[in-house]
């Protein structure tokens, strides 16, 4: 059993990418002919909606999984459909697991004890199906929330040790009002910045050979320079950085996730990546080649950094 | 449409119980006949482990219905078992919704834009099926995290509007580590009340006709002095309180949560009801009516603060 935090350092750097493709499959955005087969097939059903998700997503895996080293699906565009959805989810971190691709599922769990337990069981390890332990959703790593504090983490590092999987908490996110509570001041720090010392803990006991731990941390693209702060305080944690393309951040704002060698880090594009064929004005039928052709202009734009 | 605060507020006091009963189905603890009942119909399966949970909950809800205002199904243990236990998560709403109860989902989802727009219209509101706005898991209510600030709340905020649903921000939870974050020094207040103005500010255009907003707040009964100060931040809010029973909090220490007149407030039991069973040390065929049993209690036991 490989650690996480190896495992992706080694794929990142076979690569030689620091991209993680967001799976975050938008229906108003999937292209017609996806959506007329679905909606055919299935009528105007939420299952039909979940199969037009599914049918995008292999397309967009076929694409892109010999060039980047991971996809990030976003749960909440899965579980918006209901079991339906949460089926495609599951059926779509198989399909990308087949093809060689590291899962991050983001779905920014948080509670505490058992029901920590319960989350971190299902999402990455094994639960018990009448005294038997099963896997059931079997990513290779998720996105979790600090707001309750180690209780909340412990349920997750604890599996994660079992079974060489990962976890991203959230220090610093992308968004605007991130700093109502995120970047709020406490004694001589900011809030990020304690929640980091945390992380930096709670990861202490699971770092790999390669250096980082398989407990990470999400750290948005859109704050430069607090990631230069967060990176000090978290010297063996994977930076997960959304807020690249999209969200208005380039190249040189997530530069300071990264260490010089390019290791450290690894860049999240949702959109940019599987909707390009709007913004490249391409047919729907061309959406899988349009994602692979964003994915390798990123690959680039990131690779001038080192 | 009625508004969330009102419904809630109304429905307490129809039944004089401020009680959610909190669905934790945690299958090693569901009576014996159940698991094999299941077990026999579908194996040693997700779905044979999913359908013993429903097998359950509807034992549950049909004892207790008529005596308690709402439930509180966690989500954890239900998507634990994929979309298996995704469908009897849904199944469970609806169980309870067709028998009057007010069902709040716990999730403590999180995310921003387009992301907790999706959370929010698959939980409480409606989804895009192919042009189509579809109902699609149709809680009353549910809970969510604040990490991320305002950007992360307006999306559920503007369902809750448009549909006549409610959230519960999470402001103090019950934990031992909830002081990591929530109990820090941010100027001359702790993180959690200043989490609590921000949630009053977020729920000002959501007050219903009983005065009390469609946000609501988690304040865990473990800190009852803390819940005092927030009590006063947050004058409208309705506040969901963790921790009474099984984590060790009584009667006294939920009083802070409540106006002298008995409003204001929700206390959740989950273990100390739906598994009564074991503690009562009855058989496990009276489990439904050991949870009645203990439910009553909890009604007299909180019946004796007012």
């Amino acid at each position: 059993m490989q650690h996480f935090g190896d495992r992706l350092t080694h794929r990142i750097s076979e690569l030689n990418n620091p991209t993680v493709v967001g799976l975050d499959p938008r229906l108003s955005q999937i292209p017609e002919h996806l959506l007329s087969n679905a909606r055919d097939e299935y009528g105007n059903t939420a299952e039909g909606a979940a199969e037009a998700i599914l049918d995008f997503n292999r397309g967009i895996i076929d694409a892109i999984y010999d060039i980047v080293p991971a996809v990030k699906p976003q749960i909440a565009f899965y579980e918006c459909y209901g079991h339906h959805g949460f089926r495609v989810y599951e059926e779509t971190v198989r399909y990308a697991q087949e093809k060689g691709l590291i899962v991050i599922g983001d779905a920014k769990r948080n509670d505490i004890g058992s029901t920590a337990e319960a989350y971190a069981e299902g999402h990455l390890g094994k639960v018990d199906v009448f005294g038997e332990l099963q896997k059931i959703i079997d990513t290779d790593a998720l996105t979790v929330t600090p707001y309750l504090g180690t209780d909340g983490i412990v349920p997750f590092t604890k599996v994660c040790k079992e079974e060489g999987k990962g976890i991203f908490v959230l220090v610093r996110t992308s968004n605007p009002s991130a700093d109502e509570i995120q970047g709020q001041t406490v004694g001589d720090e900011l809030m990020d910045e304690r929640v980091a010392t945390l992380v930096e803990g709670w990861g202490r006991d699971l770092i790999g050979e390669s250096g980082f731990s398989a407990v990470g941390a999400v750290v948005g693209a859109t704050y430069p320079e607090e990631a230069k702060v967060l990176r000090n305080i978290m010297p063996n944690q994977i930076f997960l950085v959304p807020g690249y393309g999209a969200q208005g951040a380039g190249a040189e704002d997530v530069k300071a996730s990264f260490y010089k060698n390019g290791t450290g880090a690894i860049v999240n594009s949702s959109r940019g990546i599987i909707f390009a064929y709007k913004k490249k004005e391409k047919p729907g039928e061309a959406y899988a080649e349009a994602a692979r052709e964003a994915a390798l202009e990123m690959k680039e734009d990131l690779g001038r950094l080192f």
